[in-house]
């Protein structure tokens, strides 16, 4: 069989919706929580400050569907479900950490930036 | 002054947001677009396959605002605008192609655990 040549500046490339799933603010942060190892559902939204109940839940299904994170129920009572990186989701890890110590690290240079691109518009 | 601590973990950090924008699929590919060197808005607009007018133009004028592109407008006729990374928009180009290769390199694996997760669902 002969490897399709993914290309996500081609628009009907499924790449380019992987590009939109991975490069989503709560997946970069969901995924950046899991990576010190399993959390349960409620560990992940204390780090992830904000994020609702409904939203966490659609992303940790995602990551799961995509084979990037794994749900463990422990058939404990209460029961105790944690979520964990796959040895595929551990690679995305360093791709994400990169955008937000980008973030980290450029935020006061764009904060200027803007500033000093809104005063000249006015 | 003292540094704040950007951090995207908290909700009111404007690092969260920041994170939105160079993860979003038009930024992505805008700026691998625009890795080469500087491009006209329809040189652009042609290596984003399928990007409306109107997204392109949004996208390009965000990262102008932030200080990640300029635009440059050559008085000519028929006159010429072209649009190229800033310094701190050439440091987006690593962590932005990183995403672009991990999604390129995971796409196979990821829809086979689609298929699979969707098929132990039914």
């Amino acid at each position: 069989m002969v490897e399709p040549a993914w290309d996500p500046y081609d628009r009907n490339c499924p790449t380019r919706k992987l590009l939109d799933r991975i490069g989503d603010r709560w997946t970069v942060l969901v995924v950046g929580s899991l990576s010190g190892g399993p959390l349960r559902f409620s560990e992940v939204a204390q780090r992830v400050d904000g994020v609702s109940q409904k939203m966490l839940t659609q992303t940790l299904r995602g990551l799961e569907r995509d084979g990037l994170v794994t749900r463990t129920l422990y058939p404990q009572i209460p029961p105790r479900v944690d979520y964990e990186l796959t040895d595929a989701g551990k690679t995305l890890r360093e791709p994400l950490r990169a955008l937000e110590e980008w973030a980290k690290a450029h935020m006061n240079a764009v904060l200027d930036a803007r500033q000093l691109n809104d005063s000249n518009m006015r």
